[in-house]
């Protein structure tokens, strides 16, 4: 049990930072150039310190795909989503509280296909990037895994940030982006619902491309 | 027959978001200092992610010169070309569709010497660098190499991006680039043969220099 | 003793070039983006360089957490200390020389809770961060340690930067940049005292995550 | 002599390239972050490259340092100088060829004190970094000595480009941006003294600080 509590530690903990540092920096900056490189660093941060205990997902999306790859047992993930959406949410809170509260965004009037699109194959990047580099037994004991997930998240927010109400391939991030008012409620479904299906896509496309 | 379609297919997911990252960074910001960092970081991603399974080249120039040290088999060549111009112009077709398009460039107005240089001289940079820390026996086992090779093309495009129409020191990136009309046609031909001859020097130079 | 003067040397000499790096850069660029890339460069640099010496901490509340997690004797925290406020209140007077002097700073205006819960937050980070990497038995000989730690200090200037009188997380930066009137001296002491409380809080969280 | 023949070449290719990217990146873009990013990728790319093969100084301080640690035969100080400069003197006779050519500067005014000051500082940090994490024993096989070496002088280049008229802790650049007409050639003695005598410091604080 104890060694179940304290992967769910990590992954709140991860969230709780990778929600705060996005939503504070948006918050501060506007969407753009720094909130793009804070994700990622912010992500390859906490991946790095927590990845030896949890897997370091701190995203429900790459929990589903680990689980799928057979990298976390199946009953692990409603847990694992659990800690993910309580750490995102306990970071949007206190955003609100200390940093300035935005005003209540209408929709934001992104196209679903577009949406959709971009969700789905960044999401995709991510998972994909995340088995191959931090579950592949070719590549155990390399030092560039958190390196390499960070950046993906950065790289996904330059290349469909302007096309996406969320554009954070990570539904722990979005209910958190939601919490904050820094995006619509109505685009959420969808973008989960894009995360999720990615995530499924990749971890087959990982076993397709793996020989292991 | 599978082992090689495995590689076929990371080579077409790796150069896909290569062509849609620097394609839809260019739309949303114009040529700069954003799309020279996002393809730099692209590169790396996809080149930790792929690069233990196809070698992680997602460019023609990359794998010629793979070729002419010994770490490919000529005979793939051809299909390597072929995977990584299909995954960047199916990329470049979709950044078409959803970002948006730009009306079609007239000749960029370089001077094909300028042009010649610039590609010539970062692409060698690139399949060096490649071969020294991808191939080289010495390095086996490093962590750097994605690293390494992603931020090679960043320093080209901040060093001679402002005196090229391409500037991506690939030619399945080049073909993106005119497929979203966002470089010229006209200069597509000396730019390519550019980056192979440059494959070609690096190949050999880097014989010359590695002692194994 | 040689071997315990070997530390401090190193010590003092990363933390001199963290504060006058972060001095430097805030006179010349303002508080953002430079000083914030910067400083997160400057220790990552540090910390390759003299990790192996002395740990690399060049931060009074890292190495109060590394002697309560028990990678520091306890008794050399007090030398630890007196190194690090040296080198950095060095630097801060060679800054004041050759760059500029800033006007006396009048209270900065942010709110206590504001800057206990900033300074609190990613000083827990930083801690927890560098527990885990360069300190966990479980992640011997990686290469990532200070990319992850210089990082993180980064993320937490994009983060909490704005709401915060220092930002530094690090009690021996906040003393250089009073001495260098760039922060005020009213929010020094619970500033510094929020760092501590952060590094006590990460190294038992550390060692409750952490099953060694 | 064919094995000293490689390692010359590696230092006339890297030092090319560095030349080349900090002299153009300056030159389209005018001193600031970009070219200070440049320079430090640049050399990090560089260094992973050739660093097996000649130890990748591009830098006659950096080879002054390596001899006296006893990394480099001092019978190869000169061959060393003289790679580096010719690499970094065609690259400079390229730029101006190609980019544009800047007028000639006259002198650049800033005082000596803080030239010197500024180019002893971060030539001692850059060699300081270089002996420790890319010739320490206890270090021995890490991923990390090019990013380290990198990024100083990326972190130079933030904290004291604003007082310098060079800037590059490099005699080698310091020569090729004299040809370039980008500094001034007032400045250049000092310059490279300060280079030098920083370089001898780091050596020998190496050796004290090192116990192997």
């Amino acid at each position: 049990m104890k060694n179940y509590l304290r992967m769910y530690i990590v992954e709140l903990i991860g969230t709780f930072f990778l929600v705060f540092t996005v939503g504070s920096a948006v918050m501060l900056n506007g969407a753009g150039v720094i909130p793009a490189i804070a994700i990622g660093f912010a992500l390859m941060v906490m991946v790095y310190a927590g990845g030896h205990i949890s897997g370091g997902h701190y995203n429900p999306a790459v929990s589903l795909a680990a689980a799928i790859r057979g990298a976390l047992p199946v009953k692990q993930v409603i847990p694992y989503w659990i800690s993910q959406v309580l750490g995102g949410g306990a970071a949007a809170l206190l955003v609100n509280h200390f940093v300035k509260e935005v005003p209540v965004a209408q929709c934001c009037g992104f196209t679903p296909g577009a949406i959709i699109t971009g969700e789905f194959l960044f999401t995709f990047a991510l998972c994909y990037v995340v088995l191959q580099t931090a579950t592949s037994r070719n590549l155990e004991g390399n030092s560039f895994y958190g390196l390499a997930i960070g950046s993906t998240v950065t790289v996904g927010a330059f290349a469909a940030g302007g096309i996406l109400c969320y554009g954070a391939f990570n539904p722990a991030v979005a209910v958190g982006l939601g919490i904050m008012n820094s995006a619509c409620w109505n685009c959420l479904a969808i973008t989960i619902t894009a995360n999720l299906i990615a995530a499924i896509a990749a971890a087959f496309v990982y076993k397709f491309t793996v020989n292991e």
